[in-house]
């Protein structure tokens, strides 16, 4: 009997993620997994901690090292080598192996592509230039962190309000980097209710950091950024600007692209190629609640791609349950999160959304310690379906949003949703807590 | 068109949701709540903050006053009436005055029977002496508080390892009293997983508190309690040992009691009489998992009893969709909580039970701040069923155990649940949340 060989393209979460199940669910077989770069396995949002923090080391983002899943997972990780070409004819993958520049190629019978995505950066002049970065890859994150610890970055400009844009925020103010956060919108946070917003902007205020919404960027020199209307200083600049899908690779063998630029797959996470899965960054996802396709690049979701990928490369036949669009952030000391849909979005898709915004206490009466948590929520009017929400507060927003998430998954209605019997006690919360007060005030809101 | 006049018996938390759904949804009606004691809609369960904090005062427990009740939700609030008897034929409720002693009585078209549970005391020699304390009505922990407030109490022993005598050992400790918990059983909270019970009793090692498990109370006198083999001095002695619900008004009347003791009610939370319903601590829920009748006595079950027995009252059709007993408390720095079922209770009621009992971090890897969170997780092996979870940490259990508590109240399977897509970022949790990594660990252990 001859062992399978699996091949997978990319080590990081969705790769190395498959290659576990595949090994575990195939004791006997061959597993390869090709990673470009240096370190497999790394938690990438953790990057922002770390360039925070003097005292952390690169090597605390390392989940697993490649030689712990050579020696205690038996897999075969080849640092270095960078795939160039699939054959799936042959069923070969060629590489090109860093810094040799020697060439190769490994044969499959089942291949994941994880191959993530890379940062987008806008091609204005200067964007190419040593003063700029990225945040995408451990090295991008070595690369700021050696930058700050020579203490000549005083001034620092972050283009892109989002996610890693408002860690980002966080992290250079902590190393006393005056940082301004610039972005082409009016605010930060696109598709955060208003009220919410409003609470990030005044964070960012008390923190130091100036917001510039509404802005272009013409050109990047040494000596800061270049505006439509004035001049940035600052003698680094963070372009976080959101990513792109790494398919080209996949593009190139002929496997389907999905509307959304990423790889299209199954459910299976199988591709239009029979026995080639794709997973992470560079696959596709369907929207749980409208069975869309979307591009949901998170670790999350890579991590769960590629254990679903891995679990059917190895048949063990599953299905990825899609996503829901759930994220949060830290920023100062604000938890931010959402799960599902903006009202915008629900539109979009067809639903008629009703929407709450609300205040609550994060504890019960009498309890000493308490502070604001507000809540945005969503659910569709015809159906009574919860269709999303929104928190911020200071504490315990990060987990109270999977309550919400958890309601989304299952497509409960609001009415469901505002009976659930969640524990209580009062430093922890009001008695009704306050997604089900929001929950309360939207029925109302639902049956006018 | 005459109005209809609805009266409620018991003013706190199930009686005054009742009385202000009713309220909003029959404008036009006439509302009494009858209250024995002094206060209405009062915290009973942050009385512990309340004694452990000499700056809180005893209004800030009062989510709604009497007052307001009365003018701005036109409410018939009538404080120091003690309903005595129910009068079914006639439809009236008998009652007597505090101080005055003055009887009276009021007619009903709908009545809600709020009557809350009363603390259960051992009856052993010297339990009703001055120096024993319960914590059940506000007056109860005023009783404490001014006890503390002399400060002549030094020592104190509470009787009973549950919530509140947990709660109440971090009040203490707080207040510089020395405490000593006893129980009459090996270890603190009852159904809690062993591994969880060490990390609970080592926090009260850590603070002070002695427990004394495997104990008998044999009697109390003014000295302290003296055990079967030994004497435990004390000033101060509270009796934690559970609840009984107040049922003899209603028993006395010929209304249905349940197979636990308390008020039987249907899903509208009506009792065995047409037009008299029952709600709170006085009334019996249905399991959401089993469907058979529990007795859950807890503020959130009863604002919850209290909402859907004022809706069925004014005639808006709603049902209570069950229990999964979700609870939680604060200990010192511990957070611990629980929902559904332990495995011994699945056992009972006919399920094949499979647990696993993890350690996951808090937060991501290369995240600075981290802690241990132990997550103990049941499921059904038959038909893989999430059957409840428990979790004991520093933080970040208290919401999270409700992502676990909205899957068993959905029903969800062990496979549905580990795909729950839930939002993470590095300083709130692992990029696989502890409660998916326990539900990996179980879904492993199903398959075997």
């Amino acid at each position: 009997m001859t062992s399978t060989q699996y091949v997978v393209i990319g080590g990081v979460a969705a790769g190395m993620s498959a290659a576990s199940r595949i090994r575990k669910h195939d004791p006997g077989a061959s597993v390869v997994v090709l990673e470009k770069g240096a370190y497999i396995s790394y938690s990438a949002c953790s990057m922002p901690y770390y360039i925070a923090n003097p005292e952390a080391r690169l090597e605390d983002l390392i989940v697993l090292s490649a030689d712990e899943a050579r020696h205690k997972r038996k897999i075969d990780v080849r640092l270095g080598h960078e795939a160039t070409r699939i054959d799936t004819a042959e069923r070969l993958v060629h590489f090109v192996q860093h810094p040799s520049g020697r060439e190769g190629s490994v044969r499959y019978d089942r291949l994941i592509i994880a191959t993530g995505a890379s940062a987008f950066v806008p091609s204005v002049e200067g964007a190419e230039g040593p003063n700029v970065y990225t945040l995408r890859s451990l090295r991008d994150g070595q690369a700021i962190r050696e930058a700050i610890d020579t203490g000549e970055v005083r001034r620092a400009v972050i283009l892109g309000a989002g996610y890693v844009g408002m860690e980002m925020c966080e992290a250079l103010v902590a190393r006393g980097v005056a940082t301004t956060l610039i972005s082409a919108r009016s605010a930060p946070m696109m598709g955060y209710h208003t009220e919410l917003v409003r609470t990030m902007m005044a964070e960012l205020e008390t923190h130091g950091v100036r917001f510039m919404g509404d802005q272009q960027v013409k050109t990047i020199n040494s000596r800061g950024v270049q505006l439509t209307d004035s001049f940035v200083e600052a003698d680094m600049v963070i372009v976080a600007k959101g990513i792109r899908p790494n398919v080209s690779l996949a593009d190139d063998a002929g496997i389907r692209l999905g509307e959304k630029g990423a790889i299209a797959v199954d459910q299976r996470m199988e591709t239009s190629l029979a026995g080639v899965f794709a997973a992470g960054d560079c696959a596709e996802s369907v929207h749980r609640v409208t069975n869309r396709r979307v591009y949901v690049p998170l670790g999350t979701v890579a991590n769960k791609h590629g254990r679903v990928a891995g679990l059917n490369a190895a048949r063990v036949g599953t299905r990825f349950p899609g996503v829901i669009s759930s994220a949060e952030l830290k920023c100062f000391d604000l938890e931010i999160a959402r799960t599902g849909m903006t009202p915008d979005e629900a539109e979009q898709e067809g639903f008629d959304p009703v929407e709450v915004h609300i205040t609550a206490s994060s504890a019960a009466h009498g309890y000493p310690e308490r502070h604001p948590i507000q809540v945005a929520m969503v659910a569709d009017r015809g159906t009574g379906r919860l269709l999303g929400a929104q928190m911020v507060g200071k504490a315990g927003v990060a987990h109270r949003i999977n309550i919400v998430a958890a309601a989304v998954f299952n497509g409960n209605t609001i009415d469901e949703f505002a009976m659930f019997d969640l524990a209580y006690a009062p430093p922890f919360s009001p008695v009704w807590d306050p997604v089900l007060v929001a929950a309360n005030v939207l029925q109302g809101k639902l049956r006018r």
